[in-house]
């Protein structure tokens, strides 16, 4: 390591002129040193369809160990949004890795597939190590839950972009569905039941006005036990975890006996139903299951009107199912021998490709 | 649309009291121009495989129509760290997108792997949709030049996180290879040729202390022409665009022809090459190809060492390549006929892991 840099001068080491990676911003030990902390949460996610070790080169996944050899791939990339930013009053960061997992999986669960593996992407204005870790620990923990591996990622400081204490977190996951297995809408018909499971809160979406109204328009704090919230704190009832509806739903997904879904992230009930109705409306009944006090509280605080609430919130409802007559029961009796509470929320009826509301 | 929130008293639309998911800083009509304008570049970008319209459902991708059927998955995630930060002084966007994807491209090029597709995710303060679609626009011109398909991804707004202005840009790729042609370092020998590929500058790693150094250090601005740089603005010195080595090297991977490969990035060839070494040493000579002006620019300024600027900086060659004694002379002269130039570096020599410096 002695050797001059070709080409240019001694000038190239004098002394005092010298400006190093680290004072630009950049440690490179303490990003081995994140990852370093999640690695026993990430390795134990890994489930047979991972190729090579822990370190070794980017992420390989043999399909056919996976027992995927013939399906399609479903992708799907997501963020957290500003969840972020409750997480970081809070000072809890292992729940927005899960948070994210679990929405990813629920965006491709709706398709019918089953997720194979999970990508992550950190970006921090200064890399602490402890932070980060417990970012990708989470997002490994819920990799490791939901039965899929968390395959790579990266970690990125970025002095600059990111104030020191900022980050930013964003996922990337890949399934599979045998073709005959898609959901994609085309088994749609009037007639249908919608069921809705309910939501754990706001999961991943609607924290950018839910977040102003509680610290701006209420003037509340993390911490702070508004009446409304009946006993939570702020920061509880913003940071509950988002559902994965995986383990759930797919003993009915493996019968077929659920013909379309719809995960109700941003947009709500009101935009996401029709990604399946093919040209059906969605006939929706609000009063079918109980409105959480989450949103009471925040739809009073802000004055919203019900078009918005239902756009920006899931107001309750985390995923939705168009389920055959003849297969209604089953599936209800199925879902509540696993302790879930379902809500018949309406009808598929014949129509244009639109919610409505009775 | 004219039910009342059930459960909620008419307050909860009491006039004056309202605020909005814009209000919040949350603009979702704006995410979707943002996606439409570049609907153009996105579609050209589907290849056989890609399943479905433009905004139908989450990405489906089969593997089978792609020709692609048989091999492992490789997926690699990444960002473009601050060089987007130059791209923002420069007001030009459409770059980093590209930049992104040629990176993620190469990532998995180094092992053997044929790109399959692509995912972005774009994180906003608040949303321009003409820097937005310029970013989306980047990503899909350099999927299309590279074959890959752009499969989808989220455009997120963030007010708070981000500053109005700020943005992040990340992305993933999915691409497949052989089994038998894995390139994972198990056929690396001592006495292979050690062949370097320019880079066009930076490519999209060392920028937090090259901005340190143009910007603080040296006082310039994006526009400023020093001496050093030859002709080149700061701002055209430092946006060189990553390239993607995919097209030229490809012909000789399907020969065979590379034993390994190490894609220059974040650690230098001092931290790359070893990822491929597998016990062998690369005695490698840093005079043996011209260092451009840039990084002698960066170098001077900084007062680094050879050691700090190696590890940083790509220092002028983007890829290495292993090549056995016997195929050297037919891969240098397919290089060449490709109008590439091709520098002998160095040498995998016995020993332990690590990069030497004749």
């Amino acid at each position: 390591m002695t050797t001059q840099l070709p080409g240019s001068p001694s000038e190239a080491s004098r002394p005092g002129a010298r400006v190093s990676y680290r004072d630009a911003g950049v440690d490179i030990d303490k990003k081995y040193e994140s990852v370093e902390r999640a690695k026993a949460a990430i390795t134990r996610t890994f489930t047979p369809g991972v190729v090579g070790e822990f370190g070794s080169f980017g992420g390989l996944f043999d399909l056919a160990k996976a027992g995927a050899g013939r399906g399609l791939l479903v992708a799907s990339a997501d963020g957290v949004g500003t969840k972020l930013e409750v997480a970081k009053l809070a000072g809890i960061y292992h729940g927005v890795g899960r948070d994210l997992v679990q929405h990813c999986i629920n965006d491709i669960l709706v398709q019918g597939a089953r997720p194979l593996f999970f990508m992550d992407y950190v970006a921090v204005g200064k890399l602490d190590p402890l932070v980060t870790s417990e970012l990708i620990r989470g997002c490994a923990d819920g990799c490791f839950e939901n039965g899929l591996a968390l395959l790579g990622g990266e970690t990125a400081e970025m002095p600059g972009l990111y104030k020191p204490g900022d980050f930013d977190l964003a996922g990337f996951i890949v399934g599979c569905v045998e073709p005959e297995r898609l959901l994609d809408g085309s088994r749609t018909r009037a007639g249908q039941v919608v069921l809705g499971l309910e939501s754990a809160g706001l999961h991943t979406n609607g924290y950018s006005l839910a977040r102003k109204l509680a610290f701006e328009t209420l003037g509340l704090g993390i911490d702070s036990r508004p009446r409304e919230l009946e006993g939570k704190s702020v920061g509880e009832a913003l940071l509950a975890e988002h559902r994965s509806y995986l383990r759930l739903l797919w003993p009915l997904l493996e019968r077929g006996q659920i013909a379309a879904m719809a995960h109700i992230t941003g947009g709500g009930l009101i935009d996401n139903l029709p990604r399946v109705l093919a040209g059906c409306d969605a006939l929706l009944d609000a009063k079918a299951w109980p409105l959480p006090p989450v949103f009471r509280w925040l739809v009073q605080a802000g004055g919203l009107d019900f078009d918005e609430a239902y756009r920006v919130f899931n107001m309750g409802i985390g995923m939705t199912l168009f389920v055959d007559p003849k297969d209604e029961r089953q599936v209800r009796a199925d879902l509540a021998a696993q302790g879930e509470r379902v809500h018949s929320i309406g009808q598929v009826v014949a129509g244009s490709g639109v919610v409505r509301w009775k």
